[in-house]
Parts: structure tokens; C-alpha cells; sequence
């Protein structure tokens, strides 16, 4: 994808990125580290809880979404960090074999008016499972360089 | 920490986990794996962006809060899972050797009406450095399993 900067990315601009696999060991390896409770680690620990099978974390849905969008290109040389997520919601839990991809817009695109060689692009990150059914979302709020500016 | 219930957790209670110590190690392994941007890389290419300094992915930040927290036992057996966050927050950057530790407070309980054996429980969720200062911050949602029931 082309190196997009501020004045790229309007309210209404749309990418979808490639999908992902949700491996058992992958939901394990995270889970281990990251998020170790029953119907994260084990199949039969799972079996015992209201989800009643193995599911990945939710913070693994997150960073795999996360880092799907990051491969789509979208914020490379342009990308400031952000301050911040709003409306993380997971609305499935996501399972081994789930493969995942995501559909993203900006929402709202605003320019500084302190520093106007940047701007704040919020993108509504829609994470769906291959059958289309959305899994999770959350509103990123990035902060990008404007076209022709030098930010040190 | 005692096993904590939907109804031992009302808006107010607070608690304050460990502190857990941020390696270069880490935070370059974490960022390689999910969040692969030059600030989050490498010393040298940290010093041309705006953040100046190697800096952690602000993921990192939020899973080890959210681990420590996982860790000081407030959720364990009675935890049913989360349906999402709010507000999630990086005021400052957080960098190698900054020690991190979180300070929680329930800012809303609410049993279910439907499913009284169960109540949602939102916690906020501050990230501090060691000096003090707040480095992050978020509302995580969660699902709580009442006193003396049997949710399956």
C-alpha cells in the first residue's frame, strides 16, 4: 500500500486486510504469558466454564487485528503513536482454527490546530471471522504527519 | 488475595498490584512480535522519531497492567470474562527501566436482570510509574459470577 499521510486518510476510507489463523498453541503461548485463565489454556479447564470450549484471549484478538492493520501499510512513515482506544467490545469469543481479518474506516480526521503538520485520524478497527460474523472492535486514535511537513 | 464475588467488588473498592520492571529485552521482543514501529525497535531509530528515546508499545503497557492486575487475584474463579473496554489512554510514553505497578478502583457494578447469578463489574484501571506519575489508563468491563450460584 502506498505511504499515506494525514491528508490521506478522510473520514470514510475503508482498507481490509489479510486474514490470520487462530492456532491452539498460539492461544496457549499467549494466554501463558499474557491472560492465563481456565478457557484460555486448557480444553477440558475450558470445558468446565460457561464458554465451554477454548477460547483465545481477548487482548489476542486485539494485537492480532492490531498488527494486521499495521501489515496493510496504512500507518508506516506517517505513524506518531496514539493516544488512545475507545469502544473495545468483543462480541464473539474466538476459537482455534478462527481465521480473522480486518475491515477498517476512519471515523473522524481532524487536523491540529496548535501543530498543523499532524492530525488525529480515528480508524473504527471491525475484526471478522472468515464467515463475515464480527468478533471484536475498537476505535484507535492515531496521531499522523501531514503530507510535505518534517516532524522531528 | 481472598476469591472475590460480583457482590464482594462495589463501586470503591480499590486495589494496588505489584510492580513490574520494563527490560529493553522485553519491550523490543513484544514490539517485534505485535507492534513492529522504529520507536518500539531500536535506539537509533528511536532517536529520529519525535519520541526521541526507545519507548514501549503501548499494548505492552496495557497487558501488563492488565496482568498485574490478573495477578493480585481479584478475578480468578468468579471471572466470566470481559465484554470490552473504555477510555483506554496513554498519556506518557514508557520506557526501559520504568517500573510499572496499577491502581484500580470499581467505578460501576451492576447485577444482571436477567441472569442474577452474575453482575457486570467495570474497573478502572491506572498505570503508574514508580515517581508516581500516571502513564496509562483504562475501563475494563468485566463479567462477575455472584455469591453461592452455579453459573456452568
Amino acid at each position: 500500500m502506498t505511504q499515506r499521510y494525514f491528508e490521506d486518510l478522510p473520514v470514510g476510507f475503508t482498507f481490509r486486510t489479510e486474514a490470520v489463523e487462530l492456532t491452539r498453541d498460539a492461544i496457549v503461548k499467549f494466554a501463558s504469558e499474557w491472560d492465563p485463565q481456565p478457557f484460555h489454556l486448557d480444553d477440558a479447564a475450558a470445558a468446565e466454564t460457561h464458554f465451554g470450549t477454548l477460547i483465545a484471549s481477548g487482548w489476542h484478538t486485539l494485537l492480532i487485528a492490531f498488527n494486521l492493520s499495521m501489515q496493510a501499510g496504512v500507518w508506516d512513515e506517517a505513524s506518531m503513536g496514539a493516544s488512545g482506544m475507545d469502544e473495545v467490545r468483543w462480541f464473539k469469543p474466538t476459537r482455534p482454527g478462527d481465521k480473522i481479518h480486518v475491515r477498517a474506516e476512519v471515523v473522524s480526521a481532524e487536523r491540529s490546530k496548535t501543530r498543523p503538520d499532524r492530525g488525529r485520524v480515528a480508524f473504527r478497527i471491525d475484526v471478522h471471522r472468515e464467515d463475515g460474523e464480527k468478533v471484536a472492535s475498537y476505535i484507535g486514535n492515531h496521531l499522523m504527519k501531514a503530507r510535505g511537513t518534517s516532524v522531528a
